[in-house]
């Protein structure tokens, strides 16, 4: 028996996911840092960042010193204030690294459209 | 920048991830649901299987009821008792849908692979 054939309203249904890139120790990249990324890229503040996204500045600041320890590069330059909520952006490595997660990103769409299709696939 | 450029330590990194089947209106198939399903079969007794994953009865108890909801056949068949913790067992359906979710879930282990080659390659 197929999933089509199994499945009530088949055509309804999709496949659906996440992806994350880990290292040994700790969490390197998901979408919740990537999206703490994008919204420091657009306000210029980590604060601002965290509270558009329901998060704690601690929280945040927290993400933002595990994104620069992992990295050979900062990804996140901070300015004054740093710990007390001054200035952030991206620095042209995190931007470089943002663009390849979009393509990576882009590459699992693809493939989550594949499984829909084979999903619907009468076997 | 490649992504390994910029990693301290890339060989130490993978490309991970998480798959989801979903319908319109609620969730069909993820880990979870997999995991109570294989546990289900292993102790045929939806209370066991819950507790197995520290779940209460109850939210186990749903998901067999969202599970059974969206397909053409039930995949959960529960024995007397029902509600109140009798015996259960998957139907052939069911067990067809699991050997179609694990070639699903082998085709994104390969997708994952490929990708975590692709972050530990110079560009």
């Amino acid at each position: 028996m197929s999933i089509k054939a199994l499945l009530l309203d088949a055509s309804t249904y999709r496949v659906s996911g996440m992806l994350r890139i880990v290292g040994p120790d700790e969490p390197f990249l998901g979408p919740g840092r990537i999206e703490l990324m994008e919204r420091i890229a657009a306000t210029g503040s980590i604060n601002k960042a965290a509270k558009e996204m329901g998060m704690s500045y601690k929280k945040a600041w927290m993400m933002v010193q595990s994104l620069n320890r992992q990295a050979t590069t900062p990804l996140i330059i901070t300015q004054t204030g740093g710990e007390q909520g001054g200035g952030a952006q991206l620095s042209t490595a995190a931007q470089e690294l943002m663009q390849a997660y979009q393509a990576l990103r882009q590459r699992f769409e693809e493939f989550l459209r594949q499984e829909t299709q084979n999903l619907l696939r009468n076997e």
